[in-house]
């Protein structure tokens, strides 16, 4: 199939996303086209049973940002641009959504000033996944109108530079920010505390709901539900060593006393 | 298959995803609950395509809010119940997530308050779709550092009554609310105009930049991008007759210029 689409000896790039963790979780497209690719070019977390779906043949490639080339970070690793010149099928394989904290609007902007066709294939979210699996509905009527997804630490990236306001404002002024929004936290493992108190400081009433989700989706999921006060001193296992942790918060959180399904259902922990 | 999960005699409901529109958007796990269910009760605008995957044998029952069941609003629709009672596979299948606008939460609840068994599949739900076939990224570095999902008719639902707030707090104070953050409002087809108009008064730039896209993800896919001023008069087509529309805000939507692929890609619009 090499160099079958695009220009003649151009090959093409899938930017993809390979879901939460679940390899049930995976998209249909996304399962064709790992079978028909020469390249996969993956980010560390995305699992094996998913890159067991390309060919013995294709060329596996780690090419996630704590992977391979020490500290540079690159808008798309230089690999991946010199296969598609040759002319092979990439699959660029990343965790969740490639548009949601993927980065994958800069690999294409990179695929674009190169001449190299690409397509998105969008994938299921980390919150979307830690949603169904924990029993947290994001949105739910009378409760959540609607849901955030932001990150603990977006000032790493700020064009200010400051640590400001994650909040989700208000729909009745005067209220909690938390009051009928869902705010869903990405990549927050490693600094529960500090982001939990930041809320505080941010106008979060003490007792808004707040629940941590690490590995979601795998048969490895821990779910720690409290408060935005106490959730930090109820996380008692220390963060998965690879990471995925997200925080959910808000009123959202207390529907998962009655709606948590998975853990009844999944046959042992390991 | 019937009756072999959950209590003797007693059925399972699968409360599952369908994705935005796209049939390869399906998950590999909604794949494979529809080709074992003795009964699927879909929304109506999930695609015939996705409910061929079911044997022939499987009862089809569509069960969206605007079907049927006439002005009576279930929080679950007594014929899912009553197959699930009967010890049946039941594949309760919503566009796009079950727990993002889909009521996913409170068709749960009823499972639970009636001791039914359930599973929740998560799907990619619209916003992903669409962002990722209109090539709008939803966060960017530098440019947007988080996404609220909300819709343009909060209010019919809101404990207070009122149309208040949509907005997202911008990051930095003073700035205009879509400076660093986007903001996608589900269910808009049919009152994009008004909607702009409340953003413009709720403190949106009037030249933020916006886009709608329509059956995202699908053939008939159709993005306008105008800004949040002017695209009401750019939308000429009217509203699809089986809507989803929804509207992206915010300065990603300017990526589009050099993101867009999928208009590239496929064949021939119908």
């Amino acid at each position: 199939m090499s160099g079958s689409e695009g220009r003649p000896g151009v090959g093409i790039v899938y930017l993809v996303g390979a879901g939460p963790g679940d390899p049930g979780l995976l998209t249909l497209r996304a399962a064709e086209l790992l079978r028909t690719a020469d390249v996969v070019a993956h980010d560390e977390l995305v699992s094996p049973e998913i890159l067991a779906l390309a060919p013995p043949s294709a060329e596996r490639l780690a090419v996630g940002r704590r992977q391979g080339s020490g500290r540079i970070d690159y808008r798309l690793h230089p690999d991946v641009l010199e296969r598609a010149r040759r002319g092979l099928r990439v699959v660029r394989l990343k965790s969740g959504d490639p548009l949601i904290f993927g980065r994958g609007g800069e690999e294409a902007e990179v695929l674009v000033e190169n001449g190299i066709p690409f397509e998105i294939v969008p994938g299921i979210s980390a919150a979307l996944g830690a949603a169904a699996y924990a029993g947290i509905p994001l949105t739910h009527r009378h409760v959540s109108a609607g849901v955030l997804l932001t990150t603990g630490h977006e000032a790493d990236d700020a064009a200010t530079g400051e640590e400001s306001a994650v909040l989700v404002a208000p729909r009745t002024p005067g209220t909690s920010p938390s009051a009928d929004r869902t705010l869903v936290l990405y990549m927050a493992a490693r600094r529960v505390r500090p982001t939990l108190q930041r809320l505080i400081k941010e106008g979060f009433a003490a007792d808004t709901p707040a629940a941590y989700v690490a590995s979601a989706t795998t048969a490895a999921q821990e779910v720690v539900v409290g408060t935005v006060a106490d959730l930090a001193d109820r996380i008692t296992a220390p963060p998965p060593p690879r990471p995925p942790g997200l925080l959910i918060i808000g009123e959202v959180v207390r529907l998962r006393a009655r709606l948590a399904w998975f853990e009844q259902r999944r046959p042992t922990k390991p």
